[in-house]
């Protein structure tokens, strides 16, 4: 009998936003498995700390490459269809031994999560479950009491990463926003959010729930210094208030 | 000393999807408010039934119309933001006695949530605190087992209010779209998709994560009847594979 494949979702940082069902996941998994940055800690694997187990099996999950290289570039492409297939077969591995495997996924697993890249290749030959978690961005509106949409507010998730005049457009054509991926993007960032009259009312926030949150109007950020996973919102309420 | 405002996210319906720190906030809320219709249960409150404690003040926020009206009629805008105002008052009278008061959202409070209305009113007034929950979209697309967003797409959040020429336009310009708020909305979000040419790869879900939940292709479902809290999922995945 095979195991069963799980995607949990962690939620944004602080362990007290895991859900219910997400604490149960981790009581009876056999493999606990969590990408993570070479050299680096999975944030992840922090979230679930209390909750693992000595006799859990660990499979951390080594991205080859660092994420603010050139999407576009064919090694790049490469390497990382490389990576996920051997992901997927180490995960496989145990799944075709019987043992169920949790996977994390910090935030929601199908929501941006690397999580889905093993999804789409075990899914469909082992029982699977995906248990949704807390995002960032909910994660991040919440901490600094932000109502971000109402009513019929459209809302825009973009990428900090997208040309500056395709932001600036999409930022200029949407009630709210969450930019995510902000990083060196930042200045871009800033430019389009003037550009298109909504500068005034960004938010920037950093480690959302974590012990070592922050946020700040993006006006009253001095500095251009931007992790990766920073957040700019754009609450669509405050248009019209 | 003024009591405490709690924001309590309950997540999409499944209780197990509740936050540890949601569960932590019912075990010491001496007020439990909750939205819902006239003769309707609120389904929030159903989902933290477990959670409900004897000695707990209940608090139901009954709104005075139902969702499906004209929202830019006058009256309509007279009677929600009287209704709003009211509502905060009563939350208000627990607060200056002392009390702590949780108001239950369905899915994030801050997301569309009715809770925004008294944070806006009262969150500079008493200590509060939002608990972030997961989302009816994150629900919708995990019991589907649907990746919606994966590296730089853009993700669009639309209600299916919205003009039918303002819907094709957005859904065109996206690479992933949930459209919110269905109803009887279905005949027009589906030629409005068909002329984005997306139709094909749109999910149609109701109740994600409740005992009834369901889903299916929307090129499957045959007809039109769809609650109004319906969610459609375009999944930016598919498009490139």
């Amino acid at each position: 009998m095979s195991g069963r494949l799980i995607g949990v979702g962690t939620g944004p940082g602080d362990p007290e936003l895991l859900t219910l069902k997400a604490v149960k996941a981790l009581a009876v998994a056999d493999v606990l498995a969590h990408f993570a940055k070479r050299g680096n800690n999975s944030n992840a694997r922090k979230i679930v700390a209390a909750y693992m187990r000595p006799e859990m099996v660990e499979l951390p999950l080594l991205y080859p490459v660092t994420t603010e290289i050139d999407k576009e570039h064919d090694d790049y492409k490469q390497a990382i269809t490389g990576f996920y297939e051997e992901s997927a077969r180490a995960v496989e591995e145990h799944l075709a031994a019987g043992r169920t495997v949790a996977v994390l996924s910090e935030g929601d697993p199908l929501f941006y999560g690397s999580y889905m890249h093993l999804h789409v290749r075990l899914a469909h030959r082992f029982p699977t479950e995906v248990i949704p978690g807390v995002t960032a961005m909910s994660g991040s509106w919440s901490a600094t009491g932000l109502p971000i949409v109402q009513g019929d507010d459209v809302l825009s998730v973009l990428p900090g990463t997208m040309d500056e005049t395709e932001l600036q457009r999409r930022l200029a054509d949407t009630d709210a926003a969450v930019i995510m991926k902000v990083g060196r993007n930042l200045p871009k960032i800033r430019r389009a959010l003037r550009s298109a009259g909504k500068l005034d009312r960004s938010m920037y926030v950093e480690r959302a729930t974590m012990d070592n949150a922050a946020s700040i109007r993006l006006t009253d950020k001095a500095d251009d210094a931007a992790p990766y996973f920073a957040i700019v919102l754009v609450p669509g309420w405050e248009a019209r208030s």
